[in-house]
């Protein structure tokens, strides 16, 4: 499908092939009776017909990166980078805004409120005193303190849903699952999708069963394209969601063309466009009219460039809603 | 190299030319001076000139998967699978049978001591008080107890020495800078390999710069073999050391194949055979003339695997250091 002047059922025909045979090759989930409970329960509670948290407004964020394993019996995977502080910084801001999140991490990011620890905090915060008790130590208490009670706080009130992945296989299928009831949010929903997701998987199908041996000489390995899954997202999936991606790169000369061209392929209603050296301090969003640059306050301790994004994704969002759902952003 | 007739000084040659490129190719190593340090000082004071800790037995125990990355600006990587789970459990066995232990871990894998906690210790052991105090789960205290006294123990006791890495590069360097010392150690000195290594990598020279781009088609992969790095330690680096290492396969039919070919290939002292589905049950000890099975005891609540193996590896180290260091193990 390389011409670009092809009309464009053809086009979402094979989208539409490639999905189903990602999904039907794909292994099953673990546990996805209880993950559509959790995520039908948590959607149902925010209602409208609900009681006190009707109305409010949910956003899925995904964060940290997926795998893709390159054996049934998985002893290697490939492995997408990201410390998943992003999503994890991006999650306390939308809560304190008021949002719902559906946090979809991957297991063993960072998660929200627990930026300011150490490593292995497990190890490194707590001491064992001469009373035979646990007790956190003195320097790091202020942010253990902080760091459980704010997280314990937003699970007890029922805002924010913490849901992990590993693979693609499991990202998709759970983003999936998410996706479908948020449907009845119309615009009160929104993505935010923060997640380094693979571009190349090796179909399960034609996958090693067994561990790959390592004989003389190199190896070589063909991978094919994960499909384009924001496009079922915005189509199909949730099409009255607002809608959020993000595109990394190194390179920043071909950053913004590159984010102008998600925006319009995928039909984004924002990409934030990030460096992997500068990502801390800066990201600019790309929209459909406006390209805008969002930094870090450095005069300002403790700030960073997620508590100003945040802020400019949700007045972006009321307008989303304001404006209707046939209004385009 | 295919011929097995070619005499060996050759091949010596080519493992080493190889091995000087992998190294002069690897991207230096952040804190190199700090780890230098961290090493020779733990050492000494194991030492037979040191006081009250001389004389002692110190075994590396290398435990979780390396990464090799797949850009330089480090994007996307491949992963092998290990959740230093075995690692982590010879080390509390290897420190209870009086062994001065480096730890050389994959950042992010199971800690000595921490086995039996949940997946994320930190936000699910501990609540906050109405105080404004924060304390341990009652469910959880006993082995949150365990985990942290034994742990701070171990290592203010100055017998636990923890140095992580992520990549290839990062794990064979360390590993070259804790067995150079160790030679002064001579026979008491062990090497545990339990860490997954990678066997093949992108040599840093041929990596490419960026992100590599999802343009349309699969994407082809070539990956070269890391040497053998075995050999090298067995006949360079710590020619009297006890070595041990590990043959992990998903196929039981070929496990003990492979596990006597490693034995004569780089002249370990044992290899410890283990099928992943199997692993936590039952692995098998292959020397020059014995295959031992080790089994967990499953009639005793808490046993492992772990507790058999040191315990024989143990006894195994002290009959190669009666035997001296010319006796063949």
């Amino acid at each position: 499908m390389d011409s670009t002047n092809e009309i464009e059922a053809p086009q979402d025909m094979l989208l539409d092939l490639e999905i189903t045979s990602f999904f039907d090759s794909a292994p099953p989930l673990k546990d996805g009776l209880d993950i559509n409970r959790k995520i039908t329960e948590f959607i149902e509670r925010h209602s409208p017909l609900s009681g006190n948290l009707g109305e409010r407004r949910i956003v899925c964020v995904t964060s940290g990166g997926t795998t893709v394993p390159l054996e049934r019996r998985c002893v290697r995977f490939i492995d997408n980078f990201s410390s998943g502080h992003r999503g994890a910084a991006s999650t306390e801001y939308f809560l304190k805004a008021g949002y719902g999140v559906i946090f979809l991490y991957r297991r063993g990011s960072c998660q929200p409120y627990c930026r300011s620890l150490p490593d292995d905090p497990f190890l490194e915060c707590f001491e064992f005193t001469q009373e035979s008790n646990v007790q956190v130590s003195e320097s790091h208490f202020e942010v253990v303190k902080k760091a459980i009670s704010n997280h314990h706080a937003a699970i007890a009130e029922g805002m924010l849903l913490k849901l992990p992945y590993t693979t693609i296989f499991e990202y998709l299928q759970i983003l999936h699952k998410i996706a479908v009831p948020m449907r009845t949010l119309g615009g009160r929903g929104m993505f935010y999708l923060a997640a380094a997701v693979s571009d190349f998987y090796v179909p399960w199908n034609s996958m090693a069963e067994h561990k790959i041996q390592s004989a003389s000489g190199p190896l070589d390995m063909r991978l094919v394209q994960v499909p384009k899954m924001l496009s079922v997202l915005r189509k199909i999936w949730a099409p009255l969601a607002f809608c959020i991606s993000f595109k990394l790169e190194t390179d920043s000369n071909i950053l913004l063309q590159k984010a102008d061209m998600a925006l319009q392929k995928y039909k984004m209603h924002a990409v934030v466009a990030n460096e992997l050296s500068t990502r801390k301090d800066e990201v600019v969003v790309v929209t459909s009219n406006e390209r805008i640059s969002v930094k870090r306050d450095k005069a300002v301790a403790g700030d960073d460039v997620e508590n100003h994004l945040i802020k400019l994704l949700v007045d972006r969002h009321l307008l989303y809603i304001k404006a209707g759902p046939d209004h385009v952003a």
